[in-house]
């Protein structure tokens, strides 16, 4: 639409399927005119689509397991032959818990499980950086971006173990991004969206109350895997040139709300009843 | 009962009565074997009973204006002959919100009522900083604390203008703690309490509604005024010397929390509300 | 160059000369496609060369004293009108300090200036964000913005109270943030720009030695004027709707560095002068 | 000296000798009343002199590798028995990293070491508390430390995967806490220290300048490991009984520090060098 990413390379980790972020990333960026290389894990890309996406934006798929320096070096490798040179941009949307997956409490987790969720979801990250900074794959003012949740942060209790890998994967991207900005003019953010119904985030237990929950805290609403795309095209772009080392929220204001009239107006409710011996109030059928 | 702070002198703002966190402070201070000065605005005086508070621990009380230099000029005086030398530790518990109490909404107010709850609420806190640092009034190793609220920094919409006072308030913590500590090894902290019916506090319109959520919302459930007086001893104490320009949070962990179970089960309910068509559920009826 | 904001009509504070990061957010919102009124201070307007870029852009200028509601609603109804519709973007760069300007030290303030920097560089963006909500006068999706400094979260001790100026200026974001986007899904964030050698900001005591400092902690470097500017456009644009309350860093990395390995030498170096009785390093003479 | 741990039960990791501030910390808990028993890996048993605070403080020893389950059930059935009942402080300070002592720089890791690093350094504390949650072995109210660096916030090039692996614990601490807080009434808290000459912190390359860097940057200079103990027992003292999730800076000041003004003469001086061609300042002598 506005040609923000013409001429730029790219490499999008994580369309499953077109619910994904990564996926309408992919199809943002073809928009405004870059190309890139498609990559998932291999059993990724069998459940999902993502044929589909590379056939629409005229992508090649290259296989790679994100705990592997060698698939990570084939794909980068490759990935410069077929774009032409190095690239400009990077997205990292990879996580998994075995321990969400298997029902584990967060209390009581089967640790080999925490352990892969750790290697896959956060170590990946640092992996991928490495393999692009040892050879020297990025060209200078490229970006390259995380997807993350504000977990890493604050408690959302059923986000188990992916929240610690989260604060990992958040602090790689600092730790990393230091020598990545130093040395070859890289900047490395990552990007933490609002519950997003995704294939992947909708298997979270209590995933539809936390989404109503986050939906009525937020001034703006809770932001769609859409609207995360077209953020994170503006991180791609020349124009944030100069933002790097940041965690960046987008999520229509929830990270920084305390209370929302409306939540509170559920509590006020509840309180009152309490106190006024549980007569009905008008009130709260005025909430839109 | 651990005289924590034996042979230490003080100077304690803000004790309305027996519900303020600054008189708790002052009981426990006096517990711990500290002499002090109490003080407060001369009409807080009227209103209030901190005469019998004075009385209780052997206290002298001196009116000031937090907004008049020469009125804290006098209150250091005077304290420092009273209580025989310089201060140890100093509590800084005051504000106000005109445009709260006029029922003004965030949106439109009344800004000679704003820049009356700046001066009264924020700026008084430097003003106190400026007095006993002119006046070397501090011993070394001295503590100095403020209260505050988490409104500083994440929206609570019935807040209104304070939120924006204690944010300058903090700022002042900091900004001023810098010289305090650099130039006379005094530290400067911020306490950021949990929601506290005090007589002031409870003023505030949705109070209770308030209340309810961040108690449901704490792992540890809402602090209390008493133990917020045990923590800002252990802020005057020598356990914390190099403890400095910092906001402490004080709250059963509320500001750490995205969501907490107790809340997520009523925003699950609701949208299972909203899926199934209403139906009740049990699951509502084993909340405790 | 994108035609990002194509359409989009705005309010732009602050462009005192060709160095000011409003002048160039001017420049490139020009560029984009944006039509916008200009507006300063009338004495800002006469000190500085607003009418030259007003010529190059195709804009008014409309003086605006940013302390009188007055001003503000003259300018918020005048600019509708030339501009033929509601506002879509509002650049608030505004900030001064007579504590600074006189070289009066941070802990012996005088408070008549301390209020009036205080009522210029803080409250006027609240007084902005009233007239504006007060109006109706933004468009849905309609994006506000205000320059920062990041002495709102840590100390510069020559900032001043410029500092408790900017974190009263943050909370403002949010506070009000939360309502414009509730009620007319409006954005409100603040940018926190690295030093820049504008007019304002080199008058800082101490200025070039700052700069000197970021810029050896940058793992990018200081972020420019021009580069502000950017990043100022990609927040006006529609790529970043659901981006509210934050308080954005636009510094080359420096809010999250803890030491550089630049910055670090110099101390090491010192360090071992110490030790070794100051015999000269060979290391010294590596650094670039 | 005033019995603040009169009457509690702990278990203390990571007192290698007498520079640990895990060392500190138990001999102040001897001094406030507080039974305890002392804990490591068996290598760091047989490295340091643990014995002798054993003796010191009349505390037994059980090994533990804090990555082994049976080690830390061993540890802790063993230790109520000892000691008579539930616990009611733990301090976990456990932490090395093979890259550091290798000498691999950040971007090119040895990832068997990092998952060693992680497994020893951060998934220990999860480790810890799930055998605390699940055999009930904490006291309602009890405490939980852990020892962390604000280079899980910040980049301190030096500090290596270290700085991944403190954010990885400080998320666990509040990923944990919220379930020890709900089900238990625990609290738990990371402290974040200066930089301490321990015999471990010391090995870290640059330690020196970046010692040196601190202290001149933090108003009341770095914190000790003596002053981290006494931290520490106000932590474990029921003066804090309400705080929890936190990450608690103790470190004289640095953590909200941008500049100080000691830091910013060494600059001002070079960008003068620079303009001024080497001249030699008279300023850079009065310097302290």
């Amino acid at each position: 639409m506005y040609n923000l990413l013409k001429g730029k390379k790219g490499i999008i980790f994580g369309a499953l399927d077109d619910k994904s972020i990564a996926w309408k990333t992919a199809e943002r960026a073809h928009e405004e005119g870059a190309k890139f290389v498609l990559t998932n894990a291999p059993v990724a890309l069998r459940l999902g689509t993502i044929n589909e996406l590379a056939e629409k934006t005229g992508s090649q798929v290259i296989p790679a397991d994100a705990t592997s320096i060698m698939d990570l070096e084939h794909l980068v490798d490759e990935s410069m032959k077929i774009l032409g040179g190095k690239i400009d941009f990077v997205l990292h949307s990879i996580g998994m818990s075995i321990n969400v997956r298997r029902g584990n409490h967060y209390t009581h987790q089967d640790y080999n499980f925490t352990k892969k969720g750790w290697d896959v979801s956060a170590l990946s990250f640092h992996r991928l950086m490495s393999v692009l900074y040892q050879r020297d794959a990025m060209n200078e003012w490229g970006s390259i971006v995380a997807l993350t949740y504000m977990a890493a942060q604050r408690v959302f209790p059923d986000y188990n173990d992916m929240a610690d890998n989260k604060a990992y994967l958040e602090s790689v991207a600092r730790s990393f991004g230091y020598f990545f900005g130093r040395d070859k003019k890289v900047r490395v953010n990552t990007i933490s969206q609002s519950p997003t119904p995704t294939t992947a985030g909708s298997g979270v237990k209590g995933f539809d109350g936390f989404m109503n929950y986050a939906e009525k805290m937020s001034p703006l609403g809770n932001a769609t895997a859409l609207e995360c795309a077209d953020y994170t095209i503006s991180m791609f772009s020349d124009l944030t040139k100069k933002v790097t080392l940041q965690n960046l929220f987008h999520d229509g204001g929830f990270s920084n709300m305390g209370i929302s009239t409306e939540v509170m107006d559920m509590f006020m409710n509840q309180s009152q009843d309490k106190t006024e011996e549980g007569l009905p109030k008008e009130k709260s059928k005025k909430k839109k």
